[in-house]
């Protein structure tokens, strides 16, 4: 669909590689046509899934996108990871509903670039795609009309996962005292706040991407590239294992908001929560951008991730059982508070 | 998800009436929650869906954007219709497949721009999943980084719908010798050729948008600008009614590669078509964009829709009623060809 350069003769090779890309992410649920590779779905190819295990199904639907983020990794030429982090944004989100991604599309538009960049990019999504276990549908590419800067690149990404409707987390409702708030850990800055810390690092104080201020252990580019992690593995772990609700109370992606915003929507309007400073895994890049910008505490945690990625809010007999199966599945993760009676939305940071 | 200029304080009030853009789109199968307006939607709130009609459900999923069109409207300062142009382009894509649309998402990000912007695009691409009875349930606002030219604005669209594996329509196996062709007329441009014609009529023939050149029966920017058609419900009409694949054996939505390209990936590779020039509904811009651009007729018919929006192949005894049902479905239809044995693809006009 859109009009597209890869539709021309001159971009037969980019569409088959990105046709590669995206086989490289089917499962046995896509169908692939003789019509092409038009978006198609097969939900009974989930072996049981809407028989045995989802008898009412729920598909949760969102969009996402990493503008501030790509824009950077164009300016340091490096696009093959920015690809994990519009993934991140879209099946992060699902999660938070308790349901798991079968597939997402992503749609590119550029201005005049090389072939090499909408390529890379695509490589990352499918790259991410394989991490979320979910098929990459489409990756459409599209010029933008017009006069252009140069290399404008515009990436937006649409995920849809599933859910059966009794285990369905609608926040607000679940959340109980005495519950451990589970922190997953970030890999660093993720979505949230990155716009900001890029303007403040780069634009406020003219750090160069190639300079190590003493808090980090990479260089500033680097340290701001690395991808956002994607949780889906790891969630999965303790949702399939504890099939009842519950166990998972709140699940929530730290984005906008930072971690105070996230733990808010897990736990909902009807208890408080304790987050514990210490317990948290922050990165020092958290530090530095505390120091340039003299932030306040209060500010940060409403801001930035502080280190954890995405919240979970959990029973507590079942906390350290849980958070051993996240550590299995290949990420870290600890208890970062305790939610109590009160009115809230409302965390408290001791 | 995103970040999102309407997430500040001074977005608030956007983002209520966006919310109140979504609901106008909603119907009992979307669910919304506490945990907000998370794009939750209940496959079984399709009374019936599973259960009875569709046994082997398949999720077909495309993306489309409108980027020319919307630079035009911007330009125009009428930035109403591009929305329905944006569902028209996802949904009528699902249509090929047999699919009905379940529903939309819309991603759009801005730089500086008035908040009227967003919202009047928004409330377009509400009407549009009105008419395409397909629920929107997102419509995600970012802002663009960094400086950008004044008032740019980017839009991606993004559509789920489902057909019961059966019934999917591949494309290249069902269409056969005598089958006619049916052509589901367009409003004009559509898609497809929509940014060469913009580009030959303002840029190159310097026409202006108030001018009416003696072809047309309104100002050129209304011509260009008018919305194109969303056929769900007259496509809905047809298949609903011949519920067996033996009746309409492929779809096509006319867009890059124009008419022919559309007819060609209806009937497939078996069969060769015969389309008649004379029987065409082409609106008078046709005429205008060959007279200015020179164009030979062959190269307008694999370019531009030339009056046909939407291509049905169909069984020749089933041609007559599947055409009163289009009528009455409210939009205009004729036979514009017939399916003839051969080595496709290939369309003769003659």
């Amino acid at each position: 669909m859109g009009s597209g350069q890869a539709d021309g003769a001159a971009g037969r090779p980019l569409r088959a590689e990105v046709l590669r890309q995206l086989r490289s992410t089917y499962g046995p649920a896509v169908l692939e046509t003789e019509a092409g590779s038009a978006g198609l779905y097969a939900l009974l190819g989930q072996v049981g899934l809407l028989e045995r295990r989802c008898r009412n199904p729920v598909l949760v639907a969102g969009t996402g996108s990493v503008a501030p983020k790509l824009k950077l990794a164009q300016a340091l030429g490096k696009l093959d990871t920015v690809g994990l982090d519009l993934v991140a944004a879209c099946v992060n989100e699902l999660l938070a509903r308790a349901a798991l991604p079968l597939f997402c599309l992503c749609h590119l538009a550029t201005g005049e670039v090389e072939p090499s960049v909408p390529l890379q990019i695509i490589r990352g999504v499918a790259k991410g795609c394989r991490q979320a276990d979910c098929a990459l549908l489409e990756g459409a590419m599209d010029s933008l009309p017009g006069p252009r800067a140069p290399g404008e690149c515009h990436l937006v990404g649409f995920a849809v996962g599933m859910v059966e409707r009794a285990r369905l987390l609608d926040g607000p409702r679940a959340a109980r005292p005495g519950d451990r708030v589970l922190g997953i850990a970030s890999s660093g800055l993720h979505a949230g706040g990155f716009e900001r810390a890029a303007r403040l690092l780069v634009e406020t104080h003219g750090l160069r991407p190639e300079e190590q201020p003493p808090e980090l252990a990479c260089p500033l580019g680097e340290e701001l590239l690395r991808p956002a992690r994607i949780y889906v593995r790891s969630v999965r772990a303790v949702l399939e294992r504890y099939r009842v609700k519950g166990v998972v109370h709140g699940l929530a992606r730290v984005a906008e908001g930072g971690l105070v915003g996230a733990v808010a929507s897990a736990i909902g309007r009807r208890c408080v929560a304790r987050l514990e400073r210490a317990a948290l895994p922050r990165q020092p890049v958290f530090g530095l951008i505390q120091r340039l910008g003299a932030i306040p505490d209060d500010e940060m945690f409403r801001t930035f991730n502080m280190g954890v990625g995405m919240v979970a809010v959990v029973a507590p007999f079942y906390a350290d059982a849980a958070i051993r199966r996240i550590r299995r599945s290949g990420e870290r993760a600890t208890v970062i508070g305790e939610v109590a009676e009160g009115s809230g939305p409302a965390v408290e940071l001791v």
